[in-house]
């Protein structure tokens, strides 16, 4: 956080660490790997620097000398690379309906996963009871020594507290009102806990690994995740930086008007993004249409995810299968969603959307191709470069994946701000 | 930029003068002065260092000894206090019908001050002769001498490549298509000169001035400025940093639906922003409502702003006499740029909104009362703290001042990236 450190200086033990984080990090990025000379050339740090560096992340076993390369006049090079099962991280998806959980090593690749039903009474206890198991489970079936794990990180519907790692209140987990998360998972399992919101693990998920990570990744300072679950929410990086805001709860697109009709909001008007797109705006617009049975019950507002669930999934089959009615609910859906894209778009000037999340695979084929169209040929939108609206590669698991990735970020990635000298005595960084 | 500098490791000399931006930061933001004990208290930097560095700053005319403190035992402290008149920057408003120039001080205050009518054909060699000459004069009479200016920032209508330092084709201004007005400018004064959007300048302007700059400047990690001039335009800052999004163009806020009635904009749609509640929207509803005279010719979307301006500020004074239907425009027009602020507060969590700008001014009164009640009692805002919107206490050239700050700013705020070894052998921030 900038406001913490923000008028700090800097010493030499300060920049120690973080020129090994740069070596590392240029390592990572180099998927081939990197001699020492073209690692001194990357990062502008001296020959004798980089070879400290480098020595010292040999010994830790974060990085591994991976053979000798012949480039041009002189000796051969030795390569180094990240040494994939240096360190690993878990993180979880705690969501309404499904409890994911992954095992990533060192590069963020899944090399564990398992998933499981929500407690049906979803009481907080129970959750963590769920997650501290599972966690030993995944960690121990993987033989991954415990000074090899860096530690959990979860991603939680929100509004959270993100500092004090703090769930709210949840829309969609009624039982679950100021549970300090990250206090009794820490208990629970031992290990150091980031809590974050699922569109914000969603979205650093996507920075680490997701589509194009290798190339544009230095150049991607700017990317909205369109987070479609059982509301819409964005993971927006804006400056290289995630932002969550001065309450962390950054990322609601839901009252963004996108149409002049519809059911009328919660905030008393019509045509709100969040009321039309969601999955439940979706079900209640295709029974409008008679694309689907009218419910015997009526479903309304408040209808929790799993009644929901099955109509979305019969309303998604039938577009599938080419059903030209349920097509079009998704292609105006596309149309309105397009328009909130826009508005982000111009507001941050923003070219890179990605989306993803629980509910999104089942109805992407269509949903996407719309939004597409329609943001590219929207005479509202101003940046003039080319736009880039993407499905997430790493598929449902987004979240929990983007769960680990924020322990290895926090961990790994180089920042700047961390060479000041920590008010508190320590930068409450996760040490390698 | 973040995405230049990724990567690089850090050096001795680097952190050596970014520790000296930090002790003047800290010197600055004490407007009462600051002990050594105290700044080494602030900064985490030791004594010595703190020693070194306050040495050379006074020795570079930056600082002042400002007397001796008596604060407990122990022999009396000297304190150390900004120099205002150490350095000085230039801040120009290049605005399509008024020029404005300010001399600033190193705290930002302005000493000197000028105003001239954009020249009527509006050219481009014209304004740049305009600018040059009126600098000189502007920098003469104020006595400053040239090694204690530190360069030129100007304020210009969007779009912008801002690197480059080009106004590309702004809307008012019809000759100005790709003017590197930074190269010109530089080889017109001789100075560094920085080229930015008027409501960047604006947003950067404010927070080393603006509403609560001393209390609250280290907790303004997130700021909107709304920038009401021909057009409407928001200057972000997020986590601490303006945004000016990949091309240069963020701050578009015109699209943003906030009615479901209205003229069609550009766009095809009804209820844009940018359609109602600019000048030209608000005469025109006035028409409509019969509070303004229809005009012989008709004003349509392309009208310039000397034909809009008279009849807006009749409007204004209506308004600000009491006529009822005069103020309802104006209250409407309140109630459509709320929803437009609920826009950004909810995707940012940002509670920090600032109006000001070349056509505020007149109708402020009016309007931010009703922007106001209709923010702080929308049922569709998510933030829970406490909003402030305020107007902008440095008035109408706040943009000028803005240029101004930008490059104070670029001098004298540290910023830990600056810590990083350079790519090009120089970090291309403004030498003190």
């Amino acid at each position: 956080m900038l406001a913490v450190s923000f008028g700090r200086g800097s010493n030499l033990p300060a920049i120690g660490s973080y020129n090994q984080a740069v070596v590392l990090d240029a390592i990572r990025r180099a998927r081939g790997g990197l001699s020492r000379v073209e690692i001194a050339q990357r990062t502008g740090l001296t020959a004798q620097t980089v070879g400290n560096v480098s020595r010292k992340l040999l010994q830790e076993g974060l990085i591994r000398e991976s053979g000798r390369v012949i480039n041009g006049p002189g000796k051969p090079r030795q390569m180094l690379q990240l040494r994939p099962a240096g360190r690993f991280a878990v993180g979880v998806h705690v969501d309404p309906a499904v409890i994911t959980l992954v095992l990533a090593n060192l590069e963020g690749s899944v090399v564990a996963h398992s998933r499981y039903r929500t407690p049906s009474s979803s009481r907080p206890n129970e959750v963590v009871d769920l997650i501290a198991r599972r966690t030993r489970e995944l960690v121990r079936g993987a033989d991954v020594v415990p000074e090899r794990l860096l530690g959990l990180g979860v991603a939680v519907p929100g509004p959270i507290d993100v500092e004090a790692g703090v769930v709210l209140d949840p829309p969609l987990l009624p039982l679950w009102r100021d549970v300090p998360l990250r206090q009794v998972l820490t208990e629970a399992t031992g290990l150091p806990v980031l809590v974050d919101k699922d569109a914000i693990a969603a979205v650093v998920g996507e920075l680490w690994l997701g589509a194009g990570a290798d190339d544009r990744r230095k150049e991607r300072t700017g990317v909205a995740f369109v987070y479609y679950g059982a509301g819409l929410a964005a993971g927006l990086v804006v400056n290289g930086e995630t932002v969550r805001g001065k309450g962390s709860v950054a990322g609601n697109i839901g009252h963004i008007t996108v149409d002049d009709r519809g059911p009328t909001c919660s905030c008393g008007r019509v045509g709100c993004l969040g009321m039309l797109v969601t999955p439940q705006g979706l079900v209640l617009e295709a029974i409008a249409r008679g694309v689907l049975p009218s419910p015997a019950a009526p479903v309304d507002e408040k209808a929790d995810m799993k009644s929901v669930e099955r109509p979305f999934m019969r309303l998604a089959r039938l577009a599938e299968r080419g059903d030209v009615a349920a097509r079009e609910v998704l292609r105006q859906a596309g149309v309105r969603l397009a328009r909130a894209v826009v508005v982000l778009a111009n507001l941050l000037d923003m070219d890179d959307f990605v989306f993803g999340g629980p509910f999104w695979r089942p109805i992407s084929a269509q949903l996407l191709d719309s939004v597409r169209e329609a943001v590219l040929t929207s005479t509202a939108l101003v940046p003039k470069q080319a736009m880039h609206l993407v499905d997430t590669r790493i598929g449902e698991d987004v979240a929990a994946v983007g769960g680990a990735c924020l322990v290895l970020d926090a961990a790994v990635t180089p920042r700047p701000a961390a060479m000041l000298i920590s008010a508190k005595g320590s930068s409450g960084a996760l040490a390698l």
